[in-house]
């Protein structure tokens, strides 16, 4: 009887610019991309592994050879895989995503359907996503700005000592709506909720994680007062943290790197719903395979922020469309990567 | 060989409140319910007739009498019928959506689907629907508002020379959403674009049908420099008056009972979305039957007014659900409307 076979291949994306955020700069990012063969047909994974997350290729590779893969049998029972691939280890929530990945992936493969329609996501919803533009010098920073001319939204990183600098010398050449991402950088809740009202008046349309993750207090003030909604990062990483951060932000940035995969995360999505929290899909930097997964559950959010195959050189899959700044999903099954007749899976 | 019969019912809604726009008052709204009958299935539609609008019971009943529902087969081709339908006769919009939303409900029925299926709609993205507050004296207003607490949006008439007195002592009592509607009641762009301001600093999320629909370049000024966005309703009946508009609106509010039913607002939606326009789903007085229609594209929306049922007092089914001030979708099939046991279609 034919069982699923795992394949797992590490990586390294290249970066097309130095990637810098608060306290490092890094030109490359390892991933490992899995391959979930089932009868001819492949279901495609990825676990993306910013060193700063704590995972790494060889902990992931680990944790695949602890994966009885050849016990999955369809139609897949996607609760029950994973409460399995989750109680194997703690951590590890990027290798666990890209086991989530591949076997949606493989699952609409075998069943001819997109993954969107599992989760009921319309393509008609999508919302534009965003192109990150980091921490940088002022004329770095506006070319930069003027390279991502396809993009309907900029997320512009915020949290140093030039903020109001960096957003003027955007808005002085371009309207494009702002979203600003401060990785906790701002430390006192009076700057924040006046920066909060400096940036609303810029076109700026949401802030991520403005305060230190622990600061629970301070942010439900800034939350309250804010003319502009407050998103929580680094305070929200699994479903569990929805309900610890009580009512201190006003929306989540889910990303399956942090949570596992799809299905948690279209759990989250529907939690946040239910509490009317605003939802903001992120990602890592990631090939095509990570970011077209999340791009499944794209429609369901209110901001989508799924630019990471547009931040790299190398990557093995065919970059997304974009179509008004919009990732395009088709009818194709699974996620809908295509590989690069250039990739070799065995370099 | 079993075909389907129709059934047509006309039937007078009573309103809780008289009901005060621009020009009248009035205190009941015709409608015509029909049914679809198709070997003991039954699906349901409705035609509701505000007397403005130019169709009345008696113009329905006419036009029903032309349709040969027994040529339609199954599995229905909702597009071919669409076009049979419209080519019998212009005009008759709201007795064309009675037939195109009984057929969905059948059809939903005779698969065992919710109607929200066939359109992609997650109930995950209900909007909140508004509440419709007339032009009144300020203390009926005051009284009507208090009364709509279980509603998370009002929808306030505006286009008296009082508006900015009805939203204050609106804000004096809620800081509830508020949405505004004109009803082409202000004449000048710049008094308009003042309150839009105005508004914007109230809590007010758009303002609907500000100036008189044929000054498009007017309104098209006014959308360009409004905080808030301007959205058509009677400047937009149907999909063609969606290119017609050019880019005058930021958005358009589709009705059922304008645009002929839910295949062609479908339609709507997309070249909305298409065209980055938002998306209004409202109504006119409607007892649960076209009201729980529109609530199956609803999730497609940016805002749902969709407050028909809650205006009446004699409607012939179950009133919808609210919950967080959202109509709640289930999972029963077609639209999901019951009807109540003390109706008698014969009186």
């Amino acid at each position: 009887m034919a069982t699923i076979q795992l394949k797992a291949i590490p990586y390294e994306l290249q970066l097309l610019h130095p990637f810098t955020i608060a306290t490092f700069t890094r030109t490359t990012t390892p991933i490992v991309l899995i391959e979930l063969h089932y009868e001819g047909t492949i279901g495609y994974g990825e676990a993306s592994m910013p060193p700063y997350l704590g995972e790494t290729q060889q902990s992931a590779l680990q944790f695949f050879s602890k994966v009885d893969v050849a016990q999955f049998k369809f139609p897949l029972d996607f609760e029950a895989i994973h409460n399995y691939i989750d109680s194997l280890e703690p951590g590890n929530t990027a290798a666990k995503a890209a086991l989530d990945i591949a076997l949606y992936d493989l699952h609409g493969k075998l069943n001819k359907i997109p993954c969107r329609q599992i989760f009921e996501a319309n393509p008609l919803l999508m919302p534009a996503t965003s192109m990150t533009i980091g921490i940088d010098s002022i004329a770095v920073i506006k070319q930069k700005v003027l390279e991502a001319a396809d993009f309907k939204m900029l997320k512009i990183k915020l949290g140093h000592d030039n903020d109001k600098e960096i957003i003027e010398s955007i808005r002085a050449i371009t309207n494009t709506p702002i979203c600003v991402d401060v990785n906790q950088g701002w430390k006192d809740k009076n700057y924040a909720l006046d920066m909060a009202y400096w940036l609303a008046d810029k076109n700026v349309k949401f802030i991520e994680q403005p305060l230190p993750k622990n600061n629970l207090d301070e942010t439900a003030w800034l939350s309250a007062k804010s003319p502009l909604p407050i998103i929580a990062d680094e305070a929200v990483q699994r479903f569990s943290d929805i309900n610890l951060m009580k009512d201190a932000y006003s929306g989540i940035n889910i990303k399956l790197m942090k949570c596992t995969g799809l299905f948690e995360a279209a759990k989250m999505i529907q939690e946040a719903r239910n509490k009317n929290l605003k939802v903001l899909i992120g990602c890592m930097n990631e090939s095509s395979v990570a970011n077209m997964a999340a791009a499944q559950l794209a429609p369901l959010a209110d901001w989508v922020d799924l630019d990471g195959p547009f931040m790299i050189r190398n990557n093995p899959f065919e970059t997304p469309v974009l179509k008004n700044g919009k990732i395009q999903l088709t009818e194709a099954p699974g996620i809908g990567v295509v590989k690069k007749n250039t990739f070799n899976s065995h370099p």
